[in-house]
């Protein structure tokens, strides 16, 4: 496991911590867009180079962001034109009237756009640093040929934003599990995607892509190496 | 991983395996009990022994058996009511056609008893020997304090036959897959469980519980070794 600063707020001393910091946060995507042009390249160049990085036969992306169902919220709706609404959800735990302020505020940072826009451009103006290097990763691993196993919400709304744009990359991801965050069932809709999972989790971290990733050991253990009824003789007559 | 003979037709010779055979195969059931009470005891007492044995934590239950399908499909009708017509499915690969003639066949069966049958009663006339083997491998090891893994169809009808005798057993068993089986979803309506699980699979031999295996050690561990948001200090104030 590798952990990525992105960009959180204040700077995280650590030995085992990848700084690729694009800025302390993005802009307030109310009042403008979140990224320049050039921080969203970065992004999604320093994901790409993440992404292909080693020799990995598969990556799992999971994400820590405070806010970042926000941004996620944004970025979907952006994308497929899913309303805000059915997209906003309680997040680590809002009540009823919180969801419904943060739709307020989500609206309102939407309607600085047109809806939708192309994927790269809902990116920089909604998404978090987090959101666009995930989708720099599993756009540039999928190319190279890896499985990327995808998590809930946050990582959803980065695979969203690759298959839009390159919808041939859709057999090298595995959408691991259904999360409880309201939206995300919209999202997997979109995508025509039934994942692996429905086990009401709200976590991020890549956490259902980890519980998923023993099933896609199985799949391909099963395919490369289990005897068929007719390679062991199940059918013959006695 | 350890194999049970409970009694196919033609008794093999393998030092791997485990010998309990009641019997080659049951009586036909469409004729008369598939079991005398003693082979019945016996079943229950070889499996309350072997899922008893050692020292595991865990077990998990699977079946190989030709026309188990039937025997399950029977021992759920007895016990639960539920019509046959739900119950009765495609088994290892019969057609609407074969489908309809099983389900004719397993009614004629089912018209020498009354429906509802106390459930022992329901396994001694239409078990086979590895449904009541599992059965009382379940009990003992639910009893024992053991988790149960329970696989698909035929395990689940062993499952059934437990629960309706003890229900206080049914925190001890995790449901792991919805088998592809017609009728597997109505036996986890009766018992009012959601499988961990929806693969479409129809496999049996325990493929089911296996799968669903890294979930519950990862449930466990979550449990055991997480720390929460407020062991972290997550929710703290900056």
């Amino acid at each position: 496991m590798r952990v990525v600063d992105a960009g959180v707020a204040e700077p995280v001393e650590h030995p085992d911590l990848i700084d690729r910091r694009i800025g302390p946060g993005t802009a307030n995507s109310a009042q403008g867009p979140a990224m320049t042009e050039e921080q969203l390249a970065q992004a999604l160049e320093a994901g790409a180079a993440l992404g292909t990085d080693g020799d990995a036969d598969a990556v799992l992306y999971g994400e820590m962001g405070i806010g970042n169902t926000s941004a996620a919220a944004l970025v979907a709706h952006k994308i497929t034109g899913i309303s805000l609404a059915d997209l906003t959800g309680r997040g680590t735990g809002l009540d009823d009237q919180g969801v419904a302020h943060k739709t307020r505020v989500l609206s309102r940072a939407s309607d600085r756009t047109a809806t939708p826009l192309p994927p790269m451009q809902a990116l920089r103006e909604y998404g978090g640093f987090e959101i666009a290097m995930m989708a720099g990763a599993m756009q540039a691993a999928a190319r190279a040929g890896r499985l990327v196993l995808v998590d809930g919400f946050i990582a959803g709304a980065a695979a969203l934003a690759v298959l839009e744009d390159a919808p041939e990359l859709r057999g090298a991801m595995v959408f691991c599990h259904g999360s409880a965050e309201q939206g995300h069932a919209a999202m997997m809709a979109h995508l025509k995607v039934a994942p692996l999972l429905e086990l009401g989790l709200r976590l991020g971290e890549g956490t259902g892509a980890l519980l998923a990733w023993p099933l896609v050991r199985s799949a391909a253990a099963m395919l490369n190496e289990m005897a068929s009824f007719e390679d062991a003789g199940v059918s013959g007559k006695l």
